[in-house]
């Protein structure tokens, strides 16, 4: 920890994750106080009162207010909202002399955000960043406490922005406990597609087959076991969230989707065949994944 | 409960299921003596040693000496083993007047099994039982206290079994804190392809993709977060249950997978297509799972 005194943290989206990196900036004295914006009045109400927040400001006081601002909306959305914070680094910079701000995002992808800011005369106060870590869940009421504890974060492109950005950022995620693991937002957003990406469409389509087929939902409540509920879990994530990371990296998902749908159809071909021989194959194949998984 | 007094309980198969039955139906004060008979020699050591059984005997002693005989076995032997343990009824029948045994099977397929007791002599012993929890692991070491607490069991065909028979079975799975559902073998295998064997072969599919392009498997490892975990949990199950379990389901199962594979295609081209309006109607249809799970 190379923290020199408690920082005003600004947090743009009271979200799962943004509202849980406030929760736990918080308890573990990094942050001194922390502001929100949030553009859903029920949610920046509900994240005050939880005490998520100290105050909910606008965008401008945010940037002017905060030593770290961390943009934390869905990437649709931060994709617009990065550059108008970078732009007010430069509007302070003018006015003050200089500006040694940093803002930083979450998000899933991160190949398009980067190509969004790069030749910002501010870019090096932006640091690319990916707390791998969540729930199913969202909303500042799905905040919680050690969220991130023991994941790994990944750092884009720590080339491209100041040493003293990046720093911050690393002081931050070793608060949060986490992991850091430096990547190309390019070779980030394949790896997120592979163990990350996919699992969020392979639930949201085991959910839908469920749902056609079983049209009595009685029957799914009384038979779902614990392997069901797992394997559908992330079905229930958000589609603010998961829309655009889909839409931001579709090149990369489509190619995985088209490897599972091969091996989906593999599968299909040797039980429809009746080959045993072929079905133990795949399942042992696939069991090596319990040399990577706890 | 009602238990009159304590019972011999002869396991045939002492994996995680029938290991775990052997867990709590002892502590539970359901079992006096447990014995067991088992295939794999370093399994039926193993189970010795760590409690799970009293004695390891041969079929005809465990057939002898049990009020209850439960067939914990893939359902793959299950299909030949059943019958023997009907014939064993039948011998001990002629020798001592009648036989008051029963047997119960816990496979996750119904209808092949059932088919293979129907019209047999002693076809009214047997119980015809899904008790559905589990873990992705195996073996007599996998066996574990409480794993059937709160899930639901299914009885399929009771009508066919003697009434003192299907009440034996109903008396363990309230020792073993089971809802119990009862059910048509068909019906069974029809749900059962919906809520547990699709989610296996997901989770398969989706292991088996992510082992073939994350060649680097230090990077799967690094950056599987909570939620690939979980979706990818039960790839690590056992190839020796899930072979004959998708060969006996086979028409079911393979109607699943359609279904499935529709879905994954629906989703493919909407984010091929960049219809993100079109992806966010999956995903929120998706989400109708939360109304249901947990």
């Amino acid at each position: 920890m190379r923290i020199e005194s408690m920082k005003t943290i600004g947090i743009i989206g009271l979200g799962l994750i943004g509202g849980s990196m406030a929760v736990d900036l918080r308890r573990r004295g990094f942050a001194g106080e922390i502001i929100g914006v949030e553009a859903e009045p029920v949610n920046a109400a509900a994240a005050l009162k939880m005490g998520l927040v100290d105050r909910i400001v606008d965008l401008k006081e945010c940037v002017q207010e905060s030593d770290v601002v961390i943009v934390a909306v869905p990437v649709g959305a931060a994709t617009g909202l990065l550059p108008q914070v970078l732009d007010w680094f430069s509007v302070f910079a003018q006015r003050d002399g200089d500006c040694k701000k940093v803002v930083m995002d979450v998000c899933s992808t991160k190949e398009q955000l980067a190509s969004c800011v790069n030749g910002h005369p501010f870019r090096n106060r932006y640091v690319s960043t990916h707390p791998m870590a969540g729930t199913e869940y969202s909303g500042p009421w799905a905040a919680m406490a050690g969220l991130f504890d023991g994941h790994a974060c990944i750092i884009c492109a720590a080339e491209d922005s100041a040493p003293d950005a990046v720093r911050m950022a690393e002081d931050i995620y070793d608060t949060l406990n986490m992991r850091v693991i430096y990547m190309e937002p390019s070779a980030h957003d394949v790896h997120a597609a592979y163990v990350s990406h996919i699992s969020h469409i392979t639930s949201f389509a085991l959910a839908l087959t469920v749902l056609e087929k079983e049209k009595d939902e009685k029957h799914i409540f009384d038979l779902a076991s614990g392997g069901f509920s797992s394997t559908v879990r992330l079905a229930k994530s958000s589609p603010d969230m998961w829309t655009p990371i889909l839409s931001q990296n579709k090149d990369n998902v489509l190619h995985v989707m088209d490897t599972y749908i091969e091996k989906m159809q593999a599968f299909r071909q040797a039980i429809a065949e009746g080959n045993e021989a072929q079905v133990r194959d795949l399942i042992e194949e696939a069991n090596r994944i319990r040399r990577i998984i706890r």
